[in-house]
């Protein structure tokens, strides 16, 4: 079956998580995330609206891994003779905190707008779509490179013994394209033989952490404890927490982090008991326009069914069960933003930086107010 | 039923948690909160070995209902003529973290150490179960009575919109005989015509907040929103939240304070939020011989499986699904301690003070250092 060849090759570089079927140009392959750690599933996505359902519904997740999804959709919009700039309007609503997103449509239109009407649109998107997923993968490695020597550090301080990272969510290889963001630090780390040991937050409400983010470290073989959301602040009290690295939807050009819900308790945790807290993002997650993220990133709310049902496995089926009585009320806010002067350092893929405008404008010169 | 005739007694007055049968004075209820929110269901205990169970399997939980069916326990004992001390010592080694245990258990073998070989055992275990009772819906009623005016206040500077609390784990009347702790000064300001509102934290690994207190708060008609663990910065940053109060299992006399894990991280988002964060407690809970509970307070570790299962309906059967992987390696610590310094007040049965030495000792001036 050529998907699950392909799968072999993905698996084969790590594991990437979204890949061009080359026997069949009108599919592409994303692991089914919803479904792990229970079912290890391969979902082709065949038509743009595939893809749309796949973000929407969130089947992948993570920015650079929504961004490329968006992307493929476009070419599978346009090698189907599907009107891309209707797909792009729609995909753009899909998920409004995700910048990648925006930024991969928009990036794609801008070529599509360029192009001459003998050119094939298909060809041009596929070519971008590529370049955008080649980008991601250096992109990470470069984050990883960045953030390792923050690890080889603790580790040497430490005569050798187990560095400790915890982490939120997942910002992992299941993510991006391959090597995640906030683990590529970790999987380097891993490789150069340091001793590395990430305490997982389950990550209420969507469990990315205990599905997602304890399913890829296991698969890596990365040494991993998985705690519940509450734990974090104990650990760290207690000296077994060594550094903080968690990804990002969203930094603005100030360092406020707009991250999944709940990371901003552990940066206060990391705050109080002098543990460094560090961000590790792609430099297109940045919001150049916005300062003051408390103010002005809106927080997306969602289905109050992701708190009261919880989705395991009972007898070897995947069954989901409500957790609460029927009728009670909840709120479900998806992410909040912990502010700059709690960030220790942000992990780009140009490097480490102060969480800060003067910071970011360092490695960004080309940003910089004129 | 005697049983549902006296469920019926114990739930027009409020509703407690533990009474004796008065038809059966070998028989006392509980009602069982491990199947609520989707049973209701009282459960019988007949020997002092189901005391044990009780206590140990968490049917019943929350610091004075434990005390209080320790005492009912020895009662049990002595009425079917086991060994009092040995139920005692066993007891004790249930819950280590639990100080209202050892308060009651002490107590009891201190009367039943004074007992004339005539007197029946039972009869005075059974006086002091009773007095411990009474005395824990009077402490609760107290503690009402003083928290009250801090919702009070914020009510007349809001001039009269909601006020919105948020409580971690429950520390409501099912953790006590009634009224509770943290929740005695909602409902008594519910029943004051306070516009009053509580954020209940999910309270993972075990959900008492989902389970627990959203339950016993829409059976009192309380307004209530449930949100994940993950939430409460969020909310807090953005005004959604007036006051914080949760309960304790145990507080040192220098005001650091023991309770359900996570409580902690609420704790730093108040104060980074200026939102005054109070805990509810008797002075049974107080341990007088620590002062540093960070490092002295021994935190239980609990299975493994509180984290990686969830119990939930699915298909109007109570089910629990396993939500991770079978390799998954878990810790799971079940309290965490909040430094005194975090706290704003304590609000006790003899009234609020500041979370210190000065401050206890100032409302329970026995205990001050001669």
């Amino acid at each position: 079956m050529a998907g699950g060849s392909v799968w072999v090759f993905l698996a084969s570089a790590f594991f990437g998580s979204l890949v061009l079927n080359p026997f069949h140009p009108c599919l592409f392959h994303i692991l089914a995330r919803r479904r792990l750690p229970h079912d290890y599933h391969v979902h082709d996505l065949a038509t743009w609206r595939d893809g749309l359902v796949a973000i929407e519904d969130m089947y992948v997740r993570g920015a650079p891994l929504i961004g490329a999804t968006a992307a493929w959709s476009l070419y599978l919009a346009a090698f189907h003779g599907d009107d891309v700039r209707q797909a792009a309007a729609t995909l753009l609503e899909s998920r409004p905190t995700a910048v990648n997103l925006r930024w991969a449509v928009e990036r794609i239109l801008e070529h599509v707008d360029a192009a001459g009407s003998t050119d094939s649109l298909a060809a041009i998107i596929r070519a971008d779509a590529e370049r955008i997923c080649e980008e991601d993968v250096q992109i990470c490695l470069d984050i990883g490179r960045h953030g390792l020597p923050l690890l080889e550090r603790i580790s040497r301080a430490k005569n050798g013994a187990t560095v400790n990272v915890l982490t939120h969510c997942n910002a992992g290889a299941l993510a991006t394209i391959n090597w995640g963001t906030a683990t590529a630090p970790v999987y380097l780390a891993q490789q150069a033989g340091i001793d590395v040991h990430v305490w997982v937050d389950e990550t209420r409400p969507r469990n990315q952490g205990s599905q997602l983010t304890a399913w890829e470290l296991a698969r890596n073989g990365v040494a991993h404890t998985l705690i519940v959301d509450n734990a974090g602040g104990h650990l760290m009290q207690h000296g077994q927490v060594d550094i903080v690295i968690t990804g990002t939807d969203r930094t603005t050009r100030c360092g406020d982090v707009a991250n999944k819900i709940g990371t901003y308790l552990k940066a206060l945790a990391a705050h109080d008991n002098g543990i460094p807290f560090y961000v590790a993002l792609p430099s297109t997650t940045i919001d150049w326009n916005l300062c003051d993220g408390v103010t002005d990133i809106p927080i997306e709310e969602r289905d109050a069914a992701e708190v009261t049902d919880v989705r395991g496995v009972v007898s070897q089926a995947v069954t989901t069960v409500r957790t609460t009585a029927t009728q009670t009320p909840v709120s479900n806010f998806a992410f909040d933003v912990t502010p700059a002067r709690l960030v220790t350092g942000l992990i780009t893929e140009r490097g480490v930086c102060a969480a800060s405008e003067a910071g970011l404008t360092g490695l960004f010169p080309e940003r910089a107010p004129a």
